[in-house]
């Protein structure tokens, strides 16, 4: 069997999943997103799961990634450890059926850290292959962890994960902070007041407490206090990537509405950005380990 | 009317309040504690609320401290800018009715910041006037909300407020983390460790990931978790209370179970610490209080 000959390829992640069907000669036909994400799927219901993705898509092999291989998904795929590129998650992908693969996570232990990543190394790694980021690079992909990636001689070589979209998420809707927290987060100057002041780097906890204090004392506008708090906690995730040894350029990767802050926090750390689609990332690196698994 | 013929004081914060009876010599003879806190007032209730206390003590003077006198409490009793001292907070008292009357907090605004507190200023102030706390001092006050206070000639200087415990509940209620974080909080290595790390400082968000990742990886023990999350938060508190300029040592006030927390993640810091009970400090700081607006 050739998987190149057609096949879908998934984007299975916690919350949400993507599917494309892909032809012969690696064209995106047809494609759809849906809610079913692992945790949404039943105990015992992948079997399911999956058949409906081929009912939509076409009776084809399916390579699937993201936490679909993880210990709450379809079969575990086991990570992968830095330095980890293509032909390595091609070879550790597993097996489900004859005509089922799952790609691996990619793992870093080292200078006393351990992390994992699921999903961001086929995007990453795909940029890469479809030249879109160069060989020596450091990639930014932000979403509710954001993943600093390092990337060298093509490989994933160190990454660092940041929980700065779980903890907007989490003041916004849990904290004392959660009222002065609903409005919209644009790259403003609020948002880049908050990047400057998170730059000096250690004092967030504090920070986020004057965000109310501010407001209180009639030394910031309420109206201001989502876009300035985002630029508090990507400021310090900026500050966190600007450890890695850096190439001359971040890419970032990722929605747009996510990747602009990014970028506007970038330039205020001093250095350049380009921003780049995920999913078509994402489809030049399935494509690419299809191939090496035919 | 003199106050000091004997009067009821209260710490009456968010969640709960505290009653105390003291008598002419100035003696608690008699005190309760309740989840009547502000935000279980309805609207309009607070006269009742305040009957209670009287039924309960006696029908005195009351002198009230604490989140009752915020916008969201009895009547608003607007903040005494640093510096502050116990003639300022008397100074500031505002009268309900003859016999009842609201201590104000103490607010900051400088170096680009700003920030309030409500309650601890009595207990920071009564420590100094019992001569727990030199006149130039640092003072710890961890709860919901750390506040670390400067005092300059006995007077509150400079503070700031930290979001340690409550970032620590947000994590255990509603984070990717909350599995990990069940476990029982102690000072023992695991919490030294994540003290240690982030005294490095600027690194909380991506250490907070590497706890799950940590774990999944074997490379840490999922009930050591707890303890070591607690360490890098209160870790990074004590990094940010470091930036203030320090007496030899830091006296650290509040519950036991927090002080012993605070006091090993200083005693890593390579400061002193001396640990203080609160209740003492309140009383001896809102006697001085009712002393001066008889």
């Amino acid at each position: 069997m050739r998987w190149t000959d057609g096949f879908i390829a998934a984007d299975w992640g916690t919350s949400n999943r993507r599917a494309y069907r892909i032809d012969a000669s690696g064209k995106c036909v047809d494609e759809f997103e849906d809610h079913k994400g692992v945790l949404a799927i039943p105990e015992g219901g992948f079997p399911t799961a999956v058949a409906e993705i081929r009912e939509r898509l076409g009776d084809l092999p399916l390579l699937l990634a993201g936490m679909v291989g993880s210990n709450r998904g379809w079969k575990e795929a086991p990570y992968v450890p830095c330095p980890a590129g293509l032909d390595d998650l091609a070879k550790a992908a597993i097996r489900v059926g004859d005509r089922e693969a799952i790609v691996p996570g990619v793992s870093y232990i080292g200078n006393g850290r351990a992390d994992v990543m699921r999903g961001e190394e086929v995007q990453v790694l795909g940029a890469v292959a479809a030249g879109l980021v160069g060989h020596e690079a450091v990639v930014c992909h932000p979403g509710t962890h954001n993943k600093w990636v390092q990337l060298r001689k093509g490989n994933i070589h160190n990454f660092g994960t940041v929980m700065t979209g779980e903890l907007f998420s989490l003041l916004k809707e849990h904290s004392i902070l959660a009222d002065f927290l609903q409005g919209p987060v644009e790259p403003n100057d609020a948002f880049k007041r908050g990047v400057q002041a998170a730059l000096d780097r250690g004092l967030l906890p504090a920070q986020l407490f004057g965000v109310r204090a501010g407001v209180l004392l009639g030394q910031a506008k309420k109206e201001d206090a989502a876009s300035y708090t985002s630029g508090l906690l990507i400021g310090t995730d900026v500050g966190i990537g600007m450890t890695f040894p850096l190439a001359a350029r971040v890419a970032i990767m990722g929605r747009p509405e996510l990747t602009k802050l990014y970028a506007a926090a970038v330039e205020l750390a001093g250095r350049e950005s380009i921003e780049l689609d995920g999913e078509q990332s994402f489809l030049a690196g399935i494509i690419e380990i299809a191939k090496r698994i035919s």
